[in-house]
C-alpha cells in the first residue's frame, strides 16, 4: 500500500504530528507536579498529595493539590474548619452524609462546611485532580469509616 | 497523488484525528469559564475575573480566578491580609516594591505578604490565568499607581 515513497513520507509525517499533539495534550494537563504518593492509611487506590502552602498565622488555611487515579477515594472524614475544593481536572464523586453521591468535574467548586461528614474520590473510570483550601485553626481532618462498595457504586 | 481510494480514506481519517486532537487540547486549556470582563479602572488590557467563593465567617478568604490576555497588567496595589496566587495557565510577571520583576508560569505559587506593594500581569506575548485566595478580614485591595512602561519592560 505504501510502496509510493511520497506517500510513505506523508504518512510518517502525519503519525509524528499525531504523536507530538498527544504528547502536548498530556503535558498541558498537569499544572502542578505530582507530590508524594500518599500511604494508603485513609484512602483506597492511588493518590498523590502536594502541599502548595502550609497554613500559618497570616494564611490560616492550607492549600494543597491532590491527584487521584481512577478508582481512588478517600475514607469518610470531616474538617473542623470546613474545606473548599476546586476541581481542576477529570471527573470524580463527592458525597455528604445523608445526601446522594454527586458527580463532580473540572471547573466545579465544592464548599464543604465545618464538621460535615463527607468523602470524595475519582470515579471508577476517570482520575481527577483538585486544589483544596482547608482552614486549619480548629484542626485539619478527622478520619472516619471506609466508603462501602455500595456507596462508591460498585455493584456485586 | 491521492488517486488511490484507500490512501484517500487513510489520509482524511488522519486529518480528522489531528483536528479532533487539536480541538480536545483547546478545550482542556480552560478550567473555569471566563467571568466578567473587568472594567479598566485598575488595570491595563483585558482581564476577566470570576469569584469562585466569596469570603465569609467560615472561609475568611475570597477565592477567585483571573484570566489575563497578553499585555494586560494590574496597577500597583497591596492587600491588607496578603494573597496567594496559584498560576494555572500561561506566563506572567510578578513584582514587589524594591525587588526585580519575576517571570512566573503555570505551576508557580506566589505568596504575597500583607501590605506588600506589588503588581502582576501577563507578559507582552503570553496571557496567563491564576487562582487567587485573599484573606479579607482587614480589607481586600488598596490600589496604588499604574505600572510604568519601564517597569513592564516596554522599551521606547
Amino acid at each position: 500500500m505504501l510502496k509510493n515513497k511520497r506517500m510513505k513520507t506523508l504518512f510518517y509525517t502525519i503519525c509524528l504530528c499525531l504523536t507530538l499533539s498527544a504528547s502536548a495534550t498530556a503535558q498541558e494537563g498537569a499544572i502542578f507536579s505530582k507530590g508524594e504518593k500518599a500511604v494508603n492509611v485513609h484512602h483506597v487506590g492511588s493518590v498523590w498529595l502536594k502541599e502548595l502552602n502550609v497554613a500559618d498565622s497570616i494564611f490560616n488555611y492550607s492549600t494543597a493539590v491532590a491527584i487521584f487515579d481512577a478508582n481512588a477515594r478517600l475514607d469518610w472524614h470531616k474538617h473542623p474548619g470546613g474545606q473548599i475544593l476546586l476541581i481542576i481536572e477529570g471527573t470524580g464523586y463527592y458525597q455528604e452524609k445523608g445526601k446522594p453521591r454527586q458527580t463532580v468535574k473540572k471547573g466545579d467548586v465544592i464548599k464543604c462546611l465545618p464538621d460535615v461528614e463527607h468523602w470524595h474520590g475519582a470515579t471508577a473510570t476517570s482520575g481527577f485532580t483538585y486544589i483544596a483550601t482547608t482552614p486549619t485553626e480548629k484542626g485539619k481532618t478527622i478520619w472516619l469509616q471506609k466508603v462501602t462498595d455500595a456507596e462508591y457504586g460498585i455493584s456485586k
